[in-house]
């Protein structure tokens, strides 16, 4: 069989990155990213087109100057679970940060999840990109990289082993022999490491997928190596061809290196596609959106959320570029980082800086829906993706997608026109994790 | 008009406490505890109904000597989320303890589930009965009396901060002056208090209600005083007419002396009914259901519960009840210290305290249905209760209530026959808090 692609459908109610002022368009309902209907709808239209999965983002801190879809929005696990009830194939990933949640809690919510949806909860773990985030959790100080992610890798662990607290068939509800529990197939899990402290049973059993998928996002040294080690999913940033083929090899190495199947991580690539009744139309249409948010202000503030919600308004624009490299260090170094890097290499200002890493830049994936059609193809041909993460600047964006590329990958035998599974495992091609309890001793 | 019943359904899937045994009943399906299905089939009865609230109570900590309703159950905000979008009227209240979640995350999702059910969520506040739970949040030793009262009054005042956050109308999502937030309507909470620390702001707006409804459940004397400060509904323990129309007495005076109005306190009794055809079939039938549990080595455990899951049977059943008042002390001291008391006053071996405390005792709601139905006017008349929790045994249980005994109650004019509201504080008659940023400075 010709190898798939997968589709993700990336829902945020009123505007994704960068489009601050998308929530003015007529066509947006203004209240979207609280309205659970809209959710609702957003994932039955993906699932009648056979969506693998429904992602939702997450953030833990605002303030005034945050674009409107981080502004007011539902908490994950609870968006999720209503729309499972209202959905029985499309997969429900949710963003869920592993530096201010408790294992135990986490391991819960999304076991209560999968359960809820027959088999179809994934965990995106994340380790918070807001510094401001720590300030709601008791901290003073956002967690430095090594203890986010060395806290990330752990707390993934402890989660895994509370999902294996009861072997699959624990509960054999046994009238004749009065027995409901067997109690030797309960596993208290006694977990003591360096973050965490966890003495289990978990108290709930295991879902149809064994364990709910875990995607991961991040990017750093430190992402791809907790991707590689645990990840099933990967949440990637888009970017050129070449740099979204390079982050796919070295992450399928990583993987392989660490003795696990590269198949079973799946990249998923952010894309917001531009599509229009011809390419001209589409890049004409794409410029107008980036001119719509083409605000120095605004993305001033957006600049300054890469290090940690800095604020850049209080420097002088049209003096060198300010030392922020230790405020990149706590928020997101790859980027922050890189942006250091080049406006003390290239000499620039904090304005030419700013203006620098927020040029305009289409998506690859701009055009008439064959163009977008073709270039889907021939980047997961040339091994960018396994499938994509796609956002949508409003539902009737989704419907073309879904009315007029859809079908083309279709014919092409690169998307599916039956879903193969009722679990989001199933339908990702991933094996169900056997319960540790019931592995060999020698494989624990 | 006359005073209304309040009516909660308490949904556990598979038996109550006392129940051990249920799960043999055929009627019971095996795994309704995490059946989504289940709850949603239970919630829909009782709206039809009118019921006020579906009530899903919540524990951390299992071993294999727990009831089943206890082993395998699904996280209470996921629960009522899935419910939330299969109902329209009914209330919705989930209990999570205060003792080991932080309050930006309950204050998240809780409002979270008020938006997605369109303003029927309620938070039953608990402080965490079963010490166990420490240890699954990596804590050795279970927080003392002092500490975890102390926690959930902060708890609850940062929560109910962080709910604030947006004024009702800070998003005018005025295209023409191009202002989706107001920022001056958005508030952060700057809280620093004994037990945290949370700046704030809460990303998520206000729901139809203002604020979810605060419920606790916890009898001693700080417990009591939580209550009075800052529930609007209580889960309290059935008992006697006498007991109940004190303990109903007190929290309506301790509340009063707050200068709270008493009637923003509502007490829900916990009650589980047994209906038959004849008073006397219905006693017949109460005193096969103790029977059926009536077992000496369950009844053990389970004592061992109000000592922090205590294990008794180290101990020499025939020899003098021992000395565990501290374990009391960490767990559930109401119970625990009378235990104590009563077996060291009338010198009563482990054997004879534990028989003593859990002799038969019948429900004060088994009869026939004409006689629930004045035994639950002729108490709600003498103050014992402001509304009924009910736990049932099976879904034909319910069913039997909804059939024969609330008409009995509605013909006599004690409980509605439409919601007056479509939220739950418009049918609880609690009025809506008005957001603290809108207030006159003087009351906030
Ligand atoms: C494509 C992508 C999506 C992300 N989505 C989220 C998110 O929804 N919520 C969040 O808190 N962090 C998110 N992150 C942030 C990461 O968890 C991480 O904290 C941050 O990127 C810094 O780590 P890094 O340098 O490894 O990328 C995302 C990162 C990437 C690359
Ligand atoms: C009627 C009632 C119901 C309760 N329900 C729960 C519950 O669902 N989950 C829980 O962890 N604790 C529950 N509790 C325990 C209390 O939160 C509290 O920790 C315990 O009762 C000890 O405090 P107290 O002496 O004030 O009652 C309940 C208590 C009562 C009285």
């Amino acid at each position: 069989m010709t190898r798939q692609i997968r589709l993700a459908l990336r829902a945020y109610g009123v505007g994704g990155p960068g489009q601050h002022s998308l929530w003015k368009d007529p066509r947006v309902p203004k209240n979207a990213s609280i309205d659970i209907d809209w959710y609702i709808a957003q994932a039955k239209a993906a699932e009648h087109a056979k969506f693998d999965a429904l992602f939702i983002v997450d953030s833990q801190f605002i303030d005034a100057t945050y674009p409107p879809h981080y502004l007011n929005r539902l908490e994950p696990l609870t968006l999720l679970s209503a729309v499972a009830v209202h959905t029985r194939h499309i997969g429900l990933v949710g963003t869920l940060s592993s530096t201010y949640n408790s294992p135990f809690n986490v391991a819960r919510r999304f076991a209560s999840l999968d359960h809820i949806s027959r088999g179809r909860a994934g965990w995106n773990v994340v380790t918070s990109f807001d510094t401001g985030t720590s300030r709601n959790y008791g901290l003073d100080e956002h967690l430095d990289y090594a203890t986010r992610y060395g806290r990330a890798l752990e707390h993934v662990t402890v989660v895994r082993g509370l999902w294996d607290s009861y072997e699959d068939d624990a509960f054999p509800a046994d009238v004749a022999r009065d027995v409901f529990l067997d109690p030797a197939k309960l596993h208290p899990l006694h977990h003591e490491g360096e973050h965490f402290k966890v003495a289990g049973p978990l108290n709930i059993s295991r879902s149809p997928q064994g364990q709910p998928v875990i995607f991961q996002a991040g990017v750093s040294e430190e992402g791809r190596n907790l991707a590689a080690h645990v990840a099933e999913g990967i949440y990637a940033p888009g970017g050129t061809l070449e740099s979204t083929r390079d982050y796919y090899a070295d992450i399928k190495r990583r993987t392989a290196a660490l003795g696990r199947d590269p198949d079973h991580i799946l990249i998923f690539l952010g894309a917001q596609p531009v599509i229009a009744g011809t390419d001209a139309e589409a890049h004409r249409l794409s410029r107008e959106i980036f001119d719509a948010d083409n605000d120095f202000p605004r993305k001033l503030a957006a600049f300054g959320r890469a290090f940690g919600a800095y604020d850049f308004s209080q420097h002088d624009l049209d003096a060198p570029f300010p030392d922020v490299a230790a405020h990149a260090e706590r928020s997101g170094r790859t980027r922050g980082t890189e942006i250091v890097r080049r406006a003390r290499e290239d000499g620039l200002t904090l304005r030419e800086t700013v203006l620098a890493f927020t040029e305009y830049r289409p998506s690859p994936f701009t055009g008439d829906p064959r163009t977008v059609a073709d270039t889907i193809e021939s980047w997961f041909g040339a091994g960018a993706f396994d499938g994509l993460n796609l956002g949508f600047r409003t539902h009737e964006d989704l419907d073309r997608f879904i009315a007029d590329v859809v079908p083309l990958l279709q014919a092409r035998g690169r998307f599916r026109t039956e879903y193969e599974s009722d679990t989001l495992r199933g339908n990702l091609g991933l094996p169900v994790p056997q319960n540790r309890w019931t592995r060999a001793e020698a494989l624990r």
